[in-house]
């Protein structure tokens, strides 16, 4: 049996945050349903924030309670606060995922909050979680883990302190996110040792970018330091408002062809998730498409791990 | 000290040979030198081929003998054959490169040979070249050994034998090439690892494409099993006439950015190489320029290894 490594699709909330278009419900509904129906374990549909800062997440909770339905794929909700949570549990979230960043700039231009403050607020959602009667897991994403357009370097220990302050506070999972781009395979290796020496298996995933073109050998390298859990957007979409010069997630489609070539079980069919860049079109027909083995065919040596 | 790496810029020969449009002979010139002054180490220029074949390196004679005037460049012509080795010679060249295809449908469609004629070829070009009072090194790509677009998975065995075959020629460095992109990092490791056990040291380089997403990932894996030598071409140029739905090459500005950023010296000026870019537009302004760092922009926690 192949080993398994989860992926989590963020094309919904990451992807269509920032996209110039708006997707109609409807389609985004149906879109998610392709890509679950594909064999993704896990997708983030939407996020728990003011529709006034994002109008593109207005439907969230609609979108949470019609995919909570689907069968064989965990629902991931983003919330940035107790009050996004909250929302989050009511609409039947399955999974929250949650901010915070590791540098001041980008935690003030994104969260308009300290990363202490956040912290402390993430404490407050553990807390409301763990008085519910249905279990729901809260993973932190430590934005900026390698390198902020606002406040440059950053430092493995600067890392480290956000992750121990976010693991005190009771996160289930945490991953390192590459906000803007700018990570590279040694300095991925690097903070995903040190995060996990200091907090165990807490340490889970990876949020990666392709800004420099390095998105999958980071991934790669994460891989190999014994990553199991990866965000990526289908088609490469996404970005970060407040991360000028940033460009889409690592691409899903090639991110799984990398996986499964490596000898790791994905159970997606990678067929299936192609196909399912036709709904993303309908519903944001100007959006453009990212992806190297969608454009060039899955080549006819490729063998899944499975 | 940091570690070098040596990098062979590919696009005049590999980009400009399927490139829609022809590079007047002045402007591939000034591309040529502004690539050199940007700290290149080689720059493969043109082929020695029939200009009935590949009517974009009619020039590569001229263009050679203007290049090897560049100071502190080494200047590297492609010759499939005797015959193109002694124009290459007759030039100036101050290196040659010649293909063979690991597989026999690649071999056919390419050089309209079969992978023991070229062997055997070699061993003549070898025998010519070790005529010469200026001493040339001769460096053979395994074309399609990490598969191929007629014959599909190729075997470690395969590629193996085509190398010691080429080594017993004479061959002064071997290269792996992706040529399809079908190549994978656990493939480029099996391979990189098996030649060098068969013919130690004179395994040398890698040559690889981006066909599927991979091309830095399998970079970083090469790199890691003590590959010092890589091709790359600037934009992502290339691809291969015979290689159905094959892209480009891997971006030389983005292995720049890999490669420095890991800790190793390639002598480039990442800003100056990107700068030549606006030359290549000059000379094709049709031509689709790929590249994650140009667009991005070199982030500012960019620290060259030297």
């Amino acid at each position: 049996m192949a080993e398994r490594v989860t992926i989590c699709e963020v094309a919904p909330r990451d992807g269509l945050q920032i996209a110039r278009g708006r997707m109609p419900t409807a389609v985004k509904s149906r879109w998610i349903a392709a890509m679950a129906a594909a064999g993704l374990p896990q997708i983030e549909v939407g996020s728990f924030v003011s529709p006034k800062l994002i109008p593109q997440m207005a439907d969230t909770g609609e979108i949470v309670r019609a995919a909570v339905l689907l069968p064989g794929v965990t629902i991931v909700a983003l919330a940035p606060n107790l009050r996004g949570a909250e929302a989050a549990m009511a609409a039947g979230a399955q999974r929250i995922s949650v901010p915070i960043s590791v540098t001041m700039g980008h935690s003030r231009a994104n969260l308009n909050r300290t990363p202490a403050e956040q912290t402390a607020e993430i404490g407050r959602m553990v807390a409301f979680l763990r008085g519910q009667t249905r279990r729901v897991e809260l993973e932190v994403a430590l934005s900026t883990a390698f390198g902020c357009s606002f406040d440059g370097v950053v430092a493995v220990d600067e890392v480290v302190r956000v992750a121990e302050g976010v693991a005190a506070a009771g996160a289930d999972a945490i991953s390192l996110a590459d906000t803007v781009g700018y990570g590279h395979p040694a300095d991925i290796r690097a903070k995903v040792r040190a995060v996990r020496a200091a907090i165990g298996p807490v340490m889970q995933g990876l949020h990666l970018h392709d800004t420099m073109g390095l998105g999958l050998a980071n991934a790669l390298a994460g891989l190999e330091e014994g990553v199991r859990k990866f965000d990526s957007a289908l088609a490469g979409l996404g970005g970060c408002p407040f991360a000028p010069g940033a460009s889409g997630n690592i691409v899903t489609e090639d991110l799984v062809f990398l996986l499964e070539s490596q000898g790791f079980a994905t159970g997606v069919d990678l067929a299936k998730l192609i196909a399912a860049r036709a709904i993303l079109t309908e519903g944001l027909p100007d959006e453009v498409l990212h992806g190297q083995v969608p454009r060039a065919g899955i080549p006819k040596t490729f063998r899944p791990a499975a």
